[in-house]
């Protein structure tokens, strides 16, 4: 029997067709076909910061490549489970998105100028989602590798003309009345930290919240206290280095605090929402830092691991998976060595910031060539070694980078390892480019297969089944 | 009644909706469902050749911000038409390929060596799928705006272990028997032009095929007799160039070429198999050309248009869009004024090939900075036009680019009007990055969210009912 001779004659004969049309077709079985029409009762929006097209496939190749499997994400793909969109990541005042605005066009439904946190080009207030959700009974959080009050959280959660106000937004945060909150920024709270010097936990104790300091605290938190937990000054340690660095390893991963996070507001009547960044993913772009951005990414993709146990269980979760813009590009680039050269990035044993940190102007020339050769498994020439070491000597100066602190010569060492990894960064700051967006679970039907990140927000609220009229 | 009860109720009440069970829940018609078990009667495989992410994303960019309207390709997202996937371009001998082995992985369903077509890596001769398909009947053709005998319409075609090869491919082609070839090549036909003084286009006439070597030819085209056109002693020219410049226009459009071959072939009772290639777009972002690659991707994009128009008629003809691999990621860089700098790119007035081709050693800096001026509209320094000026009185040499014959400064060039557009790129050559890939019509179904190249041979033989025994 031909195939369309099947089909005519099953859809006359059974309605089993119905619910799955696909395995018919020798296609694996669609298991989004599963949430027609059902109703989202928790959302877990996944952000790997800064994440362009050549960091989600260098990842999956490195994780082919040296760990022998695939990527959770890219297993959702291979399993079917998932639906995929492009999305037009731009904001209101430029083609080229900055993380505020871009995380206030999920969080608002509008866009915003660069800088902006829910706040419009006329000044408008928008109503931010995790607050619409708060008001419909939901538990409400957020989760990231940077400090809590970054633009990527707060864009979920509060109002703010301007990103920057850190302290302010630390403030913020307690009138929201959040349920679960992790990452760092202990400047913006602790009292010796801050210039105002004021005790910004006391308040959230006041409140009612427990403050957990210690990844060792996630063992006992209280189910019936809301949770801040601040785990390091700024934002936590990049994945290698906490890997390799045990007096790191009190700091959580992603995929701990969102498995705490999930724990803590699974078993609200009204269901939870819940963000998870991984906010380093950016900084490590920022960088133009391969390691740093490879084992974040990794790192993130334990959290989608996290993330889709918790919700396949589940059944009533809806699982976002996305960026909010590209950045720099990454990509390996074509040579007779190219995939040795991009599989010894397995060698580095650290981020290069740590390995930049921990050069020092007294360093000379073959200090700084055993190094780099004892970090990165790599000989660098003289040449090379001396002109990393200008930039400690005050020879060679201002080198870019939007979360460079200390001013380290990221891009000069990035392109000497170039030549040995073979990849390449269009320049150390975000791109236009349209990026992967994947869902799965209740209410991802509603998918269109190019979006602008605006439409997500609306997608959340109908999937919920919440009416927008706040 | 809420959307739950609906469903069940209707579920119950009627088999309307087996056919197209997404409409109901505010989700566009999804067309894709009509071609459910139906056969591809026709293939048309469409490649952007070194399209990255970021190339498609800007041309889409350039085409709203200046031209007012999304491209053709996109469109077919944002109505729903198509079905996408992610797709891995690994060759057998890296994980960057080159355009022969990418091809090759289309061709015949196996991955081979970097520069190798269609012959595996132990020296097996795979049944390239253009033969196949000639094998059941079908007619078989390419048009192409690089050579005829470039690596990916020979990828579809014939079996070599160079891609080099190009003067043999041209004589192998007539053993071939393909229906319709149309692009450039010249050098590789006429006897003048070939080394072994050869007359290759008398072999063509001798079996029987009219040729073509002029725009205005495609007018009287015999439609009982096999097409080879070649319109250029080499590739043809960028879109952008062409445009501007009158005695370019005896060559035709890719879409142009297209929609001859669509013509040519397509009341054939058995069907036909088109491939259509942007070849320059590779060879723009291996020169770091942004008018010639976002003109030449907005050509490639008219050719979808004319594709999808016969497709969407048809009903019988299976349309596949994508790229061989990504080159040299392009992106527009964040920054004050990206928009403005980006959307500067329609003041250009030709590539960097025919503005670097026709600065001289003898221009003074006062005339390199004018003519620059007048073909960019941008005012360059006195140092960066010393330096560009560099490089053809001698004291700077050695510039790169796969295709840049005349070893100019490509590079510098781009990095001067980097900062004028705020475009960068990772490198003047193929990435590994993972590629975008849109199918139309029957056969789509097959499609899974995440394929290795080599997938498509085998959807390609599975949506036209051809068993794959040859
Ligand atoms: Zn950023
Ligand atoms: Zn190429």
């Amino acid at each position: 029997m031909n195939r369309r001779k099947f089909l005519s004659r099953t859809v006359l004969l059974t309605g089993a067709l119905t619910l799955n049309p696909f395995d018919l077709f020798g296609k694996k079985y669609d298991e989004r076909l599963n949430f027609k029409g059902k109703k989202a009762k928790n959302i877990i929006f996944m952000i790997s910061d800064g994440m362009s097209n050549g960091t989600l496939s260098m990842a999956n190749l490195y994780s082919k490549n040296i760990l022998g499997k695939e990527t959770h994400w890219m297993n959702l793909y291979l399993e079917n489970k998932v639906s995929r969109a492009l999305m037009d990541t731009a904001s209101a005042s430029s083609i080229v998105t900055d993380s505020a605005a871009a995380s206030s066009s999920f969080g608002s439904g509008f866009r915003v100028n660069n800088g902006s946190l829910n706040v419009g080009i006329n000044g408008e207030h928008y109503l931010p989602i995790w607050q619409k959700f708060k008001k419909k009974g939901k538990k409400a959080g957020c989760v990231t590798t940077v400090t809590i009050t970054h633009a990527t959280p707060a864009g979920f959660c509060i109002n703010s003309a301007k990103r920057s106000a850190e302290p302010d937004i630390a403030e913020m945060y307690g009138e929201f009345g959040f349920d679960f909150m992790m990452g760092g920024g202990d400047e913006f709270f602790n009292p010796e930290k801050r210039t105002d010097k004021k005790d910004v936990y006391a308040a959230y104790q006041k409140r009612g919240y427990q403050i957990l300091k210690n990844r060792s605290d996630l063992k006992n938190i209280d189910k019936n206290k809301p949770v801040l937990g601040v785990f390091n000054t700024g934002a936590l340690p990049y994945t290698i280095d906490r890997n390799n660095t045990p007096n790191l390893q009190h700091m959580p991963t992603l995929a701990e605090m969102a498995k705490a996070a999930i724990e803590h507001m699974k078993d609200n009547k009204e269901g939870f929402v819940l963000q998870i960044e991984a906010g380093k993913v950016d900084w490590a772009a920022h960088a133009n830092d391969v390691s740093a951005l490879l084992h974040d990414q990794l790192a993130f993709d334990e959290a989608i691991k996290v993330a889709m146990a918790f919700a396949e269980k589940d059944k009533n979760t809806l699982v976002i998976i996305t960026t909010d813009h590209g950045n720099a590009n990454p990509g390996t680039i074509y040579g007779a060595d190219a995939t040795k050269n991009f599989n010894s990035i397995a060698h580095y044993k650290c981020t290069n910031e740590y390995l930049l940190n921990n050069l020092h102007a007294d360093f000379n020339i073959q200090q700084v060539k055993d190094w780099i050769a004892e970090n990165n498994q790599i000989s660098v020439y003289d040449d090379e070694a001396k002109r990393i070491l200008n930039f400690y000597n005050g020879i060679e100066k201002d080198e870019e980078g939007l979360y460079n602190y200390k001013k380290l010569p990221y891009r000069a060492f990035s392109e000497i390892q170039k030549k040995h990894n073979s990849v390449g960064w269009i320049s150390m700051d975000h791109s236009s480019d349209y990026v992967e967006l994947a869902i799965y679970g209740p209410g991802s039907e509603f998918l269109q297969p190019f979006v602008k990140n605006t439409d997500l927000h609306y997608l959340m609220l109908k999937a919920a089944e919440v009416e927008n009229n706040f």
